[in-house]
């Protein structure tokens, strides 16, 4: 998959005027064994469309949650050298090597969920550029770094979470949101990992900067996502298509998950119908992202630890989704009266 | 236990004036880690606080989630003569059948969670009164259900979560909301299994005639419980003290849970400080009694279909919370950079 054929993003641009849509037949067949289930119909709420939203984006019914993988991107920014970050940026390998041993908080997440965790590194050495003085990426660069994220889905995972990690990546998220859908800097950024004061207008003027720099070369969301975002954004740009072509549904973590799905959505509203948000992080701008998609999460838990926590708990409820499903007797079946 | 000593109504008022606080120390170790984990102060949300709300009520850090048990109460109710349910009374028994056998949602979920199921009948033949006419429960009735409620808490479960299934008991439950928090029974009646129309219209005309013809006989909680409650209802509040007293936490699922606690909370504000609020119910009555205990629920997926199955759910949270503070590494394990 690392040769998918993405040299450019033209060609991904090719890619996202051709995507498979939803299999109705799967989905017809998940709505008629859901209204004979043991309960009045509705009662199961989100699950019950989370169970069709499986079946429309797998493509089968019954929909299944045997082989969930957690893939997590790390990459670096340029955009740290003004400052916009609480932690230095040899935190992003330090975070690599934790996930690898064990010792994160998504490693046990994944653990309880009994999800395959998989760590992508994007070359930490070589941070993006400052794009608040240029552009974070060349066009070569970001398309090499969506093929990357393309590995990540393989055949077998039937459900695919994705996370990040890298220190300044919800600088790069700020400036995509922003560049995407509008409106001031400081309606988009937050404190990310922790910043206040000096530091959290240092943040807010390198969007400020940086949206106004690219503003007049982007003409949609694969020039934003080059321009001021990230090598592990680009990747899970990437992923995400990739799981739509193999048919894998996709649930995202947080703000910067999320802003990289939107530099898809900008270009096709349908491009991440295949994508759920997991939970509603407490990076301000989340909130906002999601009604500009019209999206609702799956969880609001005041989460706000990005390398795909969020992601990874929410699996929890799709198996639940699928167990209910799948294992619920009708009322045939079970001999319960219904409605009078 | 079920000789729990619980013979009357005011044995259990005296249980409720001599309960048992939080264990501080436990509370404070909690903290003193939580800080030192390989995350920003406070990333993990909900998740942060619900460990310590663990440690808390289980009296030892680190706090465990290794026997969770979903407690589900069954009883009938004699206010379905006046047309207020979408399912008929022998609905009650054929779903414990359901449940007996594996088929309901609260069973799928419980394997899901790898939770221990237990089911209790309350009597099914021998529904309460109409409490349109009179009291649903004598006082030795109610403290019966009460006592029988504490079977549910053995010892080595270290975390419980309360359901039920009562056709009718969504009528009972705005009664007691009514009864407890004041206010019009059209602001606590909702739809329950389904109900409009004339149904929705007998269901509030029952809940107003059942407050007004109670309400002077009614000093607190418990005499609300005895005279609009059910015995499933009696049996959650049972289940919960005797959770209180062998400190254990407990898990409370939707509205007929949260009404049934409420009645204690009405008695003693810190009554039900062990408790958590799994899932905010569909039900519209629910976000109001929530409100008016001012606690925030910890999922919100639109459920209404009682059976333990939000509470169920949620022990996928509390389980990631627990996984998380017990198995991250610290910043020194870990060999992670601090705060610049």
């Amino acid at each position: 998959m690392a040769d998918a054929g993405i040299a450019s993003l033209d060609e991904m641009r090719r890619v996202l005027g051709d995507l498979p849509g939803p299999n109705l037949e799967a989905g017809s067949a998940c709505m008629a064994r859901e209204a004979k289930l043991t309960k009045p119909p509705g009662a199961l709420g989100r699950l019950e469309s989370l169970a069709h939203w499986l079946c429309l984006w797998q493509g089968k019914h019954p929909p299944t949650t045997r082989r969930p993988r957690v893939a997590v991107f790390a990459g670096n920014h340029g955009v740290v050298a003004h400052g916009v970050s609480a932690y230095p940026q040899s935190v992003t390998r330090q975070m690599v090597e934790n996930f690898v041993s064990g010792g994160a908080a998504v490693n046990q997440l994944c653990t309880v969920m009994d999800a395959d965790l998989r760590v992508y590194e994007l070359g930490l050495d070589q941070p993006t550029e400052d794009f608040t003085r240029g552009p974070a990426m060349s066009d070569e660069e970001c398309a090499r770094a969506v093929a990357y994220g393309m590995m990540a889905v393989e055949p077998g995972v039937d459900l695919l979470a994705v996370g990040e990690m890298g220190i300044g990546n919800s600088t790069s998220a700020a400036a995509l949101a922003c560049g995407i859908f509008g409106g001031e800097a400081r309606d988009w950024v937050g404190p990310g990992t922790g910043v206040i004061g000096d530091r959290l207008a240092a943040k807010i003027a390198a969007v400020d900067q940086a949206v106004a720099l690219h503003r007049p070369n982007c003409r949609d969301g694969l020039d934003w996502l080059r321009t001021v975002g990230g090598l592990e954004l680009a990747a899970i740009v990437g992923a995400i298509i990739a799981a739509r072509l193999a048919r894998i549904p996709v649930l995202l973590d947080g703000y910067a998950c999320s802003a990289a799905a939107a530099s898809l959505a900008m270009s096709d509203r349908h491009a991440i119908d295949h994508c759920e948000f997991a939970h509603l992080s407490a990076e301000p701008g989340h909130k906002r992202l999601l009604d500009r998609l019209g999206r609702q999460p799956i969880l609001d838990l005041g989460m706000r630890l990005g390398e795909g926590s969020g992601a990874a708990l929410a699996i929890g409820v799709l198996k639940a989704a699928v167990s209910c499903h799948a294992g619920m007797r009708t009322f045939a079946e079970a001999g319960v009266d219904g409605q009078v």
